[in-house]
């Protein structure tokens, strides 16, 4: 078995997973049916800037890890040579014959909102079923595969609309968190970039991976006794079709993006047409419009301008306001410069800079006895805090303009649609409610659905085009409010009212309890 | 080829890692000797507050990498598949058949300082020298596995010192980024934390991994028909010598901490002694203030009270303050409180709250030309981002105290423990320097170690417990204002007499030309 084996498969978990799964196997629980929902509490909030809404990203590496878990001999003999301090054995062989026989997650049903989706918080966007001890088992991944995904998909959404739908790339990986920069590639291009420096990663997803040359081809060339020049007129002859150079190594305007110029002349007399320039230092608003006066006045219109440098969502939207207000001193047409503008984007995507953790959780709302479902709760004094107990569903309920105006979570077999009005709940304040006339509602969605049931995949991996479009789909019914970057509108998560009676009931009984 | 071969081989890179290799390929300068440095320019600012010093890791897994890279027909396949816009091959058969004969890193040399030193900005932590291609192919990957174990070995030893020593438990799986978690649990353990809840991670290490409850398990029980000390019950009689009870299910001080004493004079009376309870939520000073006392009160002043919820290095610090004022007023010895305090931290320490990523950078310093080395240099309008250029090597200067007082970068050869005094440059501002005699040295030492030559790896694989000897050697030789964690000391790196004259020089030389 090997080391990755080991870390990667059956105990990626918290221990306490495994004690408490342990435990339910000693006092005859584990094959207790229990369901858990997977929510996030709060958009990642940036410090000064808070999401309005997150994009679902994850899901198709959390069902490939379900199908590929096995419970391996290896596994079961690391955890048979766990001691206490005492020295007797953590874990016993009855329950470690147990664990090694059920093997896997096959007792497991899952259903989630799909990849790409736009989702709220508090809305359950994952509910697993199965028995009691195999789906606490599940609790680590699941958290671990979803939580990180969405995390960068929203932050790769955020910088595509600063971007005004311009090429966004990702170029993290060199600061990125290890491994996670796998997962982080995927992940921002379901949310908004179309490329990454990411060599493997964008291979296996089948987007070409985006890249020029560094600093330090430009300082090689120089110190094996030549120039700037050289380096471009090397690269351009390598690369003719690609030639994109990174102009700021040694002085932007007068060295870089002179001979940047030069090459690119002689490039097209030689049959070929530039792709453009980077900037990755400096005033790059400032920057951009001299370029761009430059490129033109040298017959170069269509050659693109790259920006990077440490850029996030509000940088971006930064440097076009200045571009905007600046522009024009220099004759240079704001709109058109901005329309040739491309971002390089790396740590603060890849890291979600700012709010590098979102806070989703996974909560026991429900256990089976005999054959009803007895829902659980988990109070806190505060109120937010308080989940949403018993088997549930989730809506998304559509206005007269097709736009969405809330996600509602409801009871099993509650049927909203069949009202002539909704009421929805407020899922912290009882007092607060708001009705909908059927009129006024031209859809009601149910966004969850079956991924994995009884040993078996329900759904394929999509591809990212596949996912990008049902992103694009959602952010397209979103209201402007919502989107926009800084203190967004509040996007409504509700309780259906049977699920509102419910809460209200069993908190009284808990609290009288 | 697996798909993780591919995401995770020598395709773990940049594009322009590439294209660059085929250029200097293509004119024959793939096989000039290069010698890049690793280093970081900033401590990681955590927004408020910012670390005084870093502690060095990763190298082990970096090594590994190294170890392990083959280029494999599948990764040459799938760069030979990759196209240009205009349809034709972006690699060469050429410089495909280079590459794969090439194969890995055999022609490398790669200094660095050993993992868990304390380390600071500026100062070359790795050295690579080898063929230009070769070591440019090497940077990302270098820099994903250097930058995020450092930066993670260094929240961890500033929270272990916020917590004043006590033990401290990484517990950050579930909101971690992606794999990277696995990493961070290693690097946790060499900066600070003694145990964590990463089962697989810790298993592999070889320190037992942590854990107690969630608080579903207290649901489940009620849910089940059961109430909150059925579940405790259950876990002592499960774990009669690892009893940790969490007690902020319902209602921590009511329900749960009396319901964890009636438990733990039942596991007494049964021979048992308690490990203590868990506080995960509300005012959590003031609660381990009131179930210190009552704990004691009861005949447990040996419980450890566990701390948890979102716990970073400034709210134990906090809590510690707290404590220290409000304890007298219940009657609770400050001091005895805080020696029966345990912390587990999570997300902040994982993610590294604040500053999620470190800007260590790989910059070209060196070329061969013929028999010399030619050093190169990268200027910048800031001062402190001036390359500094050519071989060289680090040493750390010690005082009469034997304190660390300045990190030093030398040209090779150069010898400063000859000197009389040694004067210091300072790296930013050429007209700061300072001299130190003599009889104020203790002693020079040398920081960079061979750790990769030719194709051979000169160290193994450290335990943890050396590691962390190591990085407590070298904190109990910083000065308490370079340690402490608001506002700390600026600790100086240097440079040599030598090295200074050349930077001096290579920058004249530049802007002349």
């Amino acid at each position: 078995m090997t080391s990755r084996g080991i870390a990667e498969g059956i105990l990626f978990t918290d221990l306490y997973q495994l004690t408490m799964a342990q435990l339910y196997f000693q006092r005859g629980m584990h094959d207790t049916a229990a369901q858990f929902d997977y929510f996030f509490r709060e958009t990642p909030d940036y410090g000064g800037h808070k999401a309005g809404y997150c994009v679902f990203a994850g899901l198709a590496d959390l069902l490939d890890f379900i199908g590929e878990m096995h419970v391996t001999d290896g596994a079961i003999e690391r955890l048979r040579e766990m001691r206490n301090s005492g020295g007797s054995r953590v874990f016993g062989d009855d329950f470690l014959h147990w664990l090694r026989s059920t093997g896997g997650f096959e007792s497991l049903r899952l259903r989630a909102i799909p990849e790409g989706r736009v989702v709220h918080p508090g809305a359950p966007l994952a509910v697993a079923q199965g028995q009691l001890a195999i789906v606490q088992l599940l609790e680590t991944a699941l958290l671990n595969k979803l939580n990180f995904p969405t995390l960068i998909a929203t932050k790769a959404s955020r910088l595509k609309r600063a971007a005004r739908g311009a090429p966004v790339f990702e170029l993290g990986m060199r600061r990125g968190q290890g491994l996670a920069v796998n997962t982080a590639t995927r992940a921002a291009m379901i949310g908004g970039a179309d490329a990454s420096s990411n060599t493997g990663a964008s291979l296996l997803l089948g987007i070409p991976p985006v890249g020029t040359h560094a600093h330090s081809m430009v300082q090689a060339f120089i110190a094996a006794g030549g120039n700037e020049i050289d380096a471009f007129r090397a690269y351009a002859e390598t690369y003719p079709d690609n030639c994109l150079l990174l102009v700021d190594t040694i002085d932007t305007i007068n060295s870089g993006l002179a001979n940047a110029i030069t090459v690119f002349e002689e490039l097209r007399a030689a049959g070929h047409e530039p792709i453009g320039i980077r900037l990755d230092s400096g005033d790059l608003a400032h920057l951009a419009i001299v370029c761009a006066r430059e490129l033109d006045r040298a017959g170069f219109p269509d050659a693109s301008i790259t920006l990077s440098n440490q850029l996030d969502e509000l940088t971006i939207w930064q440097v076009l306001t200045q571009i905007e207000e600046e522009a024009g001193e220099y004759g240079v047409e704001p709109e058109r410069l901005v329309a040739r503008l491309r971002y390089g984007v790396g740590t603060q995507l890849v890291v979600s800079g700012g709010a590098p953790a979102l806070d989703g959780v996974y909560k026991l709302v429900a256990l089976q006895r005999g054959d009803d479902w007895r829902p659980a709760i988990k109070l806190s004094d505060t109120p937010a805090k308080v989940t949403n107990p018993g088997e549930k569903t989730l809506y998304r309920v559509y206005d007269e303009r097709g736009m969405a105006t809330a996600d509602v979570i409801a009871r099993t077999g509650e049927k909203l649609a069949d009202e002539s009005s909704v009421t929805l709940y407020h899922a912290g304040d009882p007092e607060q409610s708001r009705v909908i006339q059927a009129e006024n509602i031209s859809s009601i969605e149910p966004l969850l659905e079956e991924v994995w049931v009884e040993g078996k995949r329900k759904t394929e991996r999509e591809t990212i085009a596949t996912l990008r479009k049902r992103r694009l789909d959602d952010e397209s019914r979103l209201d402007p409010g919502v989107l926009r970057l800084l203190n967004p509108h509040v996007y409504h998560v509700s309780l259906s009212p049977a699920l509102w009676r419910l809460k209200r009931e069993l908190i009284a009984a808990s609290r009288a309890g």
